[in-house]
């Protein structure tokens, strides 16, 4: 397969498919939903989606039956981002090379923004059950997953432990606890629930849950790794940012060439996960590989 | 009945029940727990779990298997609470006569606490059909309803709406579009998921409905006629803030007098959607008549 193609074809269905799920840009209140277009259409490379889409694939299940959850996923994602993005939390004036919301409308219509996505998200999810006749109790476990991936338990608890750190002298087990709840949390959570609704055996879940781990302490050291190298056009925000805000990042515990070596332990683990998965999980083999050659 | 012994009785099932519920204020990013746990616990009169549980009673439903759902509606109200008194937004120093969460502890935790607390509802909820066999479905029609309402279609929407408002000047019909999704929205899902989880027929799920409506909109009269009056001290708020920051009220539009016929109007016809209710349906009939008799 080609990766490339693979990923232009699946971005193309999922951005489709949130344009359907956006709201309406009009009426009383109408500010909100065209900050939450804004954001969520800001060319983002719909990630967790297309890890979602790949693990219902891998178990054999059908892509359409994981499509709303996968748009649900980018949707929390990109309430994250735009609450992360706020002036009292990291305070950044670019994303993706484009003003953050933010600072393209108010902070007021940014909290309401990343309130209203992340909300939008459960309307979603919770609408998945009527085209999956009988299967309500897989949709109960997925949103509960999601939810669980997205609060304080996960993202949540991570942004706050990392604006918690800032400044502060942090080991490796305190970064990488800090990682796996900020950003590890919800690529898991797209890999397991993928799996779920794809309706793998739960020895199958399981093995894509472990995968979905890797994948997200790899995605985490080569982000820190894209960080440090500067790939400041590529990337669309300035280079060395975590530098200056002094946030603990793994090329700076371990320096650049362990951390590489270790991105390259964890993808290769996250692949042995998928060894009992047949050609179906190609796609989950290649994104995951790809981890250790992306410029952005 | 006597009204104030049963509020204070499901106010503390209620709160035995949040305390159940919240998370450990212990280990990594802890500090938002605590921030969660104080404006959850900051003495709030649970007035939408009540609706939920008194509307699951009025149809002949258990109690206990409405709480869940009850405690995830009494997150959401606070999250909002936490979100609009922002900087950002309304800029409120005191709720309830303590300070606001932002002002105990900083922005950032603060909206952090709010994403946390909205997002533990979904995980409350999606956890309710454990114990509830064979009720999946209507688990799932009531996440959708109370999301529905909690986003844009309804109090993001709302808090949108009234903050481009300020300072303009609005017609009674503008105003009450925006209230009946900042206020309205969130307590017409409160009776409408209790009668659900009930086991209410769509007869009694459809009076009970336009019960809430009523109930909402009664319920912003009250309050704006409250902040009018000026009860400072047993409010915990600064008396006249509405007409202080030009916020468009009933009142202010239809003069004291008018106000109060429609409040004491819409109260009867709450009143006359419970006629074909039992004697179970006492509590949400005496609920709504004390909305013109409340003074905090």
């Amino acid at each position: 397969m080609e990766l490339k193609t693979y990923l232009a074809e699946r971005k193309a269905l999922i951005d489709q498919a949130l344009e359907k799920y956006l709201p309406p840009v009009e009426g009383q209140g109408a500010r909100v939903t065209v900050a939450m277009r804004y954001s969520l259409m800001a060319g983002g490379k719909r990630l967790r989606p297309i890890l979602c889409l790949a693990a219902a694939e891998a178990v054999g299940g059908n892509v359409s039956e994981a499509l709303p959850v996968a748009c649900a996923l980018e949707m929390i994602h990109t309430y994250s981002l735009i609450h992360d993005d706020l002036p009292a939390m990291d305070d950044d004036d670019l994303r993706r090379g484009q003003p953050t919301c933010h600072k393209k409308f108010d902070e007021a219509t940014a909290i309401l923004a990343g309130d209203g996505l992340l909300t939008e998200a459960f309307v979603i999810m919770s609408q998945v059950a009527q085209g999956l006749s009988g299967r309500n109790a897989v949709v109960l476990e997925v949103i509960n997953l999601i939810a669980q991936a997205a609060g304080y338990r996960g993202m949540v608890g991570g942004q706050m432990a990392d604006l918690l750190a800032e400044g502060q002298s942090l080991g490796l087990p305190q970064i990488e606890a800090i990682h796996s709840l900020k950003t590890g949390a919800l690529l898991t959570a797209a890999v397991r629930s993928g799996a779920l609704l794809g309706g793998g055996s739960p020895k199958a879940v399981a093995h894509l849950t472990r995968y979905g781990q890797c994948f997200g302490l790899a995605f985490q050291i080569t982000d820190d790794l894209l960080d440090v190298e500067g790939q400041a056009a590529e990337m669309g925000k300035a280079p060395g940012m975590d530098l200056l805000r002094q946030k603990a990042t793994y090329p700076g515990i371990l320096g650049v060439e362990t951390a590489r070596q270790q991105a390259r332990q964890l993808v290769s683990q996250a692949k042995m996960e998928l060894a009992a998965l047949g050609p179906e999980a190609e796609p989950l083999r290649e994104l995951v590989q790809y981890l250790l050659i992306r410029r952005h």
